[in-house]
């Protein structure tokens, strides 16, 4: 598993959230509490949206405790949008290309979970992602598949409808090919202007994820895997919701459509 | 591109090939002269077949020339068979799971050269892939799924066969998609008893490739993109033919069975 | 030997001088034409003074031609004052402590060239730090060394003339020791406010370093190991001189005193 | 704080004691139990003794944990001798100079602990390195100088002499700074003949350190900050003493000089 956080809100420099806090995602990269593993030292990656159309990316595969440059550059770069992520691999290879975030044009996402049983789904499941992505695909890891998945399932359009699409899509391949172990799916994504977090699980256990909105200097929404300090001010996402932060800072709660009753969704 | 050396024979330390000749491989990571690049500074990787039924393998990102573990493990290291591999991306990231050479079970494979348009033909190449093999793969290079598409040609039992077959599925595919681009391809294998290398292009520059052998001290076939030292005592590898090296070192030539008329191959 | 290069003026995203011109410092670190070697591959940085009262600093063993996070980040990072340099090793070890530039307090530091005879020397010049500033070396270069002992000359209050009693320093030492070799020194300072650029050598081969003034979009000044494009606009910066860049962009030479005759320093 | 294990006798695989036990040392990498600090992720390495004179280093700042190269060398090298250490930094920089052991001619050397208030006594003790040592450092680590204090107080004739030496040196420095924080060491060294450990603390916390003989194929000791498996088939080893293994693996204790009273010195 891993461990994350999105910001968005009045510009801020990166290390009030990546290094100050009592319980920071460095914190968590070295001690995380909430999380299957404690250590989380294999790579980390930062995305931040400055002042290019495209977003920053800085992902390395040291652990995040450990690296000055991470110290150098969360001290430096200021934001009002960025992701931050520290990985405990669940197999795939410890390489820059397999950190998250991962980026693709305007858009991020990074993700802490696993789809159960991926050796048996990965040829089904890449071979789902449409031609003028597959190639775009830099590292091996199921979550850069789920992110192609995303764009083929119209995330420029619809970001929400594209993760209940994708996550049915991968719900129906791993029934067809008769996955017992669950899909954990806790995620964030943004195109710089929203961000679209969501916490899913095919069992009773999905990872740990919170959200805090802060009223000083203009107005922030954190969303993390792990309160970063104060445990009492963050509250809990919901399971099977997506939590949207509109650039106006509007919090919305939406369904994942699959969800649903499919007679709701035929009355729509 | 990139350049490589296969050694078989009498037991040596591996620095008397990668480290000591005036045009070692370590040098020509710096200063190649007969590759379209002279740097290739972009990993590398050192396979030898030891005391166990699978070959070691070291592959590191940073350039060969600048890295204290493999002049250490070159010098301490005897192998009666190895392969090592210096790289020059073609694009791909660096990282160690793209580094050559690549292992599975007995064998190990490097590559020098490029599939023409891989972008365009990476969906159909990996989906040729069988099953069994096809989440073995830990990088995302056109080398490593070359690789792969050997085994599902049938590498266990006809390396040569696997090579030809293989070979001409890529340049059907390429055909089929219309790729103008080159397919080049100089390569070798082993599966710690004999080893199989080969010099290919559709073009007329396949990349160089030499082999020598040695009398001294029980004999050895070393077989390398540019010749160590002492040019003249190489000789060159002709294109469109594998060579073939023995555990006894017996030395053969084999040709490529698609490049044949299809009536000559139709009287076998 | 390395290559680097200084730039103060209107704030412009770091790319435009390490990755786009025709012989950026990127194609440098590839291909240098003036350097002793062409390949600058073991390790680079970058230093640039943003929106903290310290600069920030990003340093990497890999080359600077193969890192998807220089790219990023020059991509990104907007700057008025910057340093970046790519290092090919006079022998120690290529880790980040021994990347340039180096930063210390409001000050960055990056060098080209070479102490002669470093191994005898570096107990003598190690010793002449100044305790406050001792245990603040991270590495092992002489560069490194060569930054603290400027601070122990007065670098806060008079950084010409701390570069001139640091040389003449060094000088002294090896004269003392005997040391035939020659100390080689191509160098930029900054306190985020002016540059100050040098260009010495104890022989008739100080490393090459040129300036172009531009006055378009607020007006810039360059300082490179080599011309980034269009050759005949650079002029070569004259050997024992230092280069000062003022705040408002006002350059002027300076003389390095310990190379004026005894005489004319005494009349002062 | 960090943990390693020496190992001499018949020859093994690495993997045996750094992979294999349900407490191997990978396993301390990530989750030690009796340390300072759980995890001992900045960095590791391993030296052997083979079939050349001097011992193989191979040394990496990723985490012990997370390197394929590691595990396959680990699996492939078979050694009468070896040493392997997991690293948490204490303030100095994750480089792979700075990681343990160190080499020097035959010798191997790596250390638990601390010297406390380092940066205060880093100028003397660094000053007290023999000339012809002196420049041999690759890294900015405690560790290394005591490595060479040892050479300076006669590593070569007298081990045990020079440890109690270094370690009076060390102690007279620490005092004569007045420093309060403790002295803790923990170290192995070898000429690829015998293992010299030591556990020791200017204070009543030395870290843990234990050995036991096997007697299977051939014999061997095997030292370590923890127990691999079985902890009941361990012992402790005393503070403040040096065990002793002698090249027929036998198991000797001899005293610290410098803590017995002077005038059982003088007696002598």
């Amino acid at each position: 598993m891993c461990r994350w956080l999105a910001y968005t809100g009045a510009p801020v420099f990166l290390d009030e959230l990546i290094c100050k806090p009592a319980h920071s995602l460095i914190e968590q990269s070295l001690c995380a509490t909430e999380a299957k593993s404690p250590t989380n030292g294999d790579g980390f990656g930062i995305g931040w949206y400055g002042d290019r159309s495209e977003p920053g990316l800085y992902r390395e595969v040291l652990p995040a405790w450990n690296d000055p440059n991470l110290k150098s550059l969360a001290y430096q770069i200021r934001a009002g949008m960025f992701f931050a992520h520290v990985r405990a691999s669940t197999g795939t290879a410890s390489s820059r290309p397999n950190c998250h975030p991962f980026a693709h044009g305007r858009w991020l996402f990074m993700h802490n979970g696993q789809i159960g049983g991926y050796q048996r789904l990965r040829r089904r499941l890449e071979g789902m992602i449409p031609d003028r992505y597959y190639d775009h695909r830099l590292g091996t890891t199921d979550s850069e598949v789920l992110f192609y998945l995303l764009f083929g399932n119209g995330l420029d359009v619809d970001p929400v409808g594209a993760l209940s699409a994708t996550l049915a899509q991968v719900h129906q391949v791993m029934a067809e090919e008769g996955v017992g172990e669950p899909l954990r799916f806790t995620a964030a994504l943004s195109d710089g202007r929203s961000i679209y977090a969501v916490r899913h699980a095919s069992d009773q256990a999905p990872p740990s994820l919170y959200w805090r909105a802060a009223n000083c200097a203009g107005g922030s929404i954190s969303i993390v895997s792990e309160p970063l300090e104060e445990p009492e001010t963050w509250q809990s996402v919901p399971a099977d919701r997506v939590l949207v932060v509109g650039p106006d800072l509007s919090v919305g709660f939406e369904d994942l459509d699959f969800l649903r009753p499919a007679a709701d969704r035929a009355a729509e």
